[in-house]
């Protein structure tokens, strides 16, 4: 339990207007996107400095109180609900674009930038930092890290893991360390950088934030081809990936959204299983891939094969994809949508479509599956009415019998939206009992009295 | 001290054919290819399998023996040799590819598989695993897991950190665990594989590698281009990865090593400062880039531009580079070279080189500058008399005198070539003492008796 005079003391290394007890602040950092109930924080604080995130943990170490850091709110897992109360650290005051080392391709930045904000820093510079998640207006850097997150473009440029060059992190007892390197390459020492990203705030603080950054592409083209039956579909992305295409994107879209996305932002596609392909690269090369694309398409025997390469119509066409989940929330206004985050071995890709199709129907719940098909990542969104609690059970009944068999096939309980408190009861069930044993004494090495983000991330014991 | 009843347990668990004490064996094991001063262990022992890797862990965890595990022993910087004595883990007999995971281009080996025996068995399915250390005729999977080696070709495909999937892994106690997905993207916990990528033997022995594999390219051709100065040279590589080639190879050599290659390979270069780039990919886009990288070159004043796309002609203008390293040892045949193994931010790599040489005219030394510029990877190899203790020192102490100014860049004092023992005292130069105390941390947990490789990778207490 924080105390008054707890308050006193984050007030003073906060100052007045960096801690608030307010019920409506409190109320705004107890939830994010994700099917999770709130559970409200006893206090919110807003540091501006590193030293101030230094002294928020030495303070809340020596008085044992938990610390759940968090910016957009954006995650679907549960990551940053202050389950055991005590401190939210809303990080997105810190939300400076330090340095673009513009000779080497880099940015410096605070976790609290705006994904969306930065590439809008970066564009006049002809750069981009290109993991595009589906929240790119609300998510920040460092929730980007602390999540590992990514989104359509990973498979041509790879998740945020591959920009991160170096970190600056604020242990659980204040420490400040600085890990990784600015150059390409590094084989010095333990990798801590990576340790740090993707725990979910659980083993330090993220509060500066090196990355490399990519070229803005020459040219963009896009081309959306329905196809009679999944297993169609499923194997034109196949053998896209199996055969050297590199796409910027590559995706899947079930029948069930192309509906939806039709209605909810007039489109009239074809209601197939759909395969949708963003290219990014030089007008040649763009060509040669459209065309090796469409053969595989036309192989594998789609109905259509629809391209554009202008701003105004490839967004059109685009918006199919990019605006599914926007669609389904509109298709479905006060219906929850329970998020599910496999990812397989590309090759199960397919299959994995029909199997959550079939788990739909055998739980009877809505289910829309589409996703990161070329990299095998599949969100599976159910319709839960969120006061309907047996519903909400069912669905993430289905949801959880869609991630067993995902590891049956060699694939992985998350694929970019992390664990959070949502997925951790999975976690044993991919890694054994030896591999958590050793992810727990890693937690216990960073944060003894376990105050970082309590409750993620590891099973319960 | 190892006793005799310690060898017949280890008999025991190897049996005799995997347990040797004569002097042959020891001595054959207490060396790697760097400067660093031969230490003989007590016994070598070869697991074939992971077992018996776990039972030798376990057994010498509780008699707090000392373990250096090795295969091809190509390494730079002291990296396994057993600085006190014990235990040489020799594992070039877990030599076996376990699977190639076709459908999902993926290999499961195990890691004293050679890279290049690897490569021939991938070839014929049309795929590889690319990072070409230059020692790829001797160089074992686990050899590169251990030091994140890489090579020419990182530039375009990534280190082996890029490549690893997923690791069977043996703790300091006997515990076997496993880390990592076979998908393509995965947010699931701590980085477990990460960590030990890099750790070279000293947080766990790796037994089993599940990679992630490419296909082979369509197309390759090579360029050649002399530059009147060293800065037109290198600021020629810089404008190529500025502006979005995407060479599978970009290097430079400094006329000296142009000198004794063509000395030694019969070559007929102009010995000058001289930019070698390698491109693969469709017969279109190698064409797009050869002409862009031509326009490059020649803003930059290049004095020829030579270029070639059949296999023969193609290797024989490509040796120029291939076998530098080769050469040098030829034309120094009773001389050590010391390697020096530093990366940088790429804007620096021109200025580095200069200094090197500055270097090396001020300690009067021999060196050659040489490397991965498009990565900032510079080499410098400087020739010392095995025999002239004095004139080593001076070798040592003028590429630490490199490595100093590549940390004040922005640079690692290891770009491909890991610490060992022959960079440890430099670490804390690079990390700071806070962030060394939490690697500190890290081994200790990993290795409570500090029997993984002892005396590696960590400065000395």
């Amino acid at each position: 339990m924080i105390t008054d005079s707890d308050i006193v003391q984050l007030i003073e290394i906060l100052g007045p207007a960096g801690v608030s007890t307010s019920d409506a602040d409190l109320k705004a950092h107890s939830v994010d996107e994700s099917w999770v109930d709130p559970h409200i924080p006893e206090v919110v604080v807003w540091p501006e400095t590193t030293d101030q995130v230094s002294k928020v943990l030495a303070f809340a170490n020596a008085r044992k109180i938990p610390v759940s850091a968090r910016s957009g709110g954006s995650s679907l897992e549960g990551n940053p609900i202050p389950l055991y109360g005590g401190i939210v650290l809303a990080m997105y005051r810190m939300n400076q674009v330090i340095e673009i080392i513009e000779p080497d391709l880099q940015v410096r930045a605070q976790p609290g930038v705006v994904y969306s904000n930065l590439n809008k820093q970066l564009r006049r510079l002809g750069l981009f930092f290109p993991p595009a998640p589906g929240s790119s207006d609300v998510a920040t850097l460092g929730g980007m890290v602390a999540n590992n997150s990514s989104g359509m473009r990973a498979v041509k440029y790879g998740v945020t893991r591959d920009y991160v060059m170096g970190l600056e992190v604020v242990l659980a007892d204040g420490r400040i360390i600085h890990t990784g390197s600015r150059t390409k390459k590094t084989t010095s020492g333990y990798a801590l950088t990576d340790l740090f990203i993707g725990s979910e705030g659980t083993l330090g603080i993220v509060t500066e934030i090196t990355m490399r950054l990519e070229g803005l592409p020459e040219n963009i083209a896009v081309a959306i081809a329905p196809f009679e039956t999944l297993e169609n579909a499923s194997h034109a992305i196949y053998e896209c990936m199996r055969f050297g295409l590199r796409p910027a994107a590559i995706e899947m879209l079930d029948p069930e959204i192309v509906q939806v996305t039709n209605r909810q932002q007039g489109l009239d596609l074809q209601i197939r299983p759909t395969v949708c392909v963003e290219f990014h690269g030089s007008t040649s090369d763009i060509q040669d891939q459209m065309q090796y694309l469409q053969e595989i398409c036309q192989d594998n025997g789609c109905l259509a094969f629809q391209t554009s390469t202008d701003t105004e119509s490839r967004e059109r066409l685009w918006s199919a994809r990019a605006k599914a989940h926007e669609s389904m929330q509109l298709e479905h206004p006060s219906m929850r949508l329970v998020a599910g985050d496999i990812c397989v071995p590309m090759s199960q890709f397919g299959e994995m479509i029909r199997y959550a199709h079939q788990v739909g129907d055998a739980y009877g719940v809505v289910i829309y599956a589409f996703g990161h098909a070329g990299d095998g990542n599949l969100h599976t969104d159910i319709v839960a009415d969120p006061n309907d609690r047996e519903e909400l059970e069912r669905a993430l009944e289905a949801t959880d019998k869609i991630v067993e068999r995902a590891l049956e096939v060699g694939g992985t309980i998350a694929g970019e939206h992390g664990i959070g408190c949502a997925k951790k009861h999975l976690m044993q069930k991919e890694h054994g009992a030896a591999t958590i044993q050793v992810m727990r004494d890693i937690k216990c090495l960073f944060d003894p009295n376990n105050i970082l983000n309590p409750g993620k991330v590891l099973p319960d014991e």
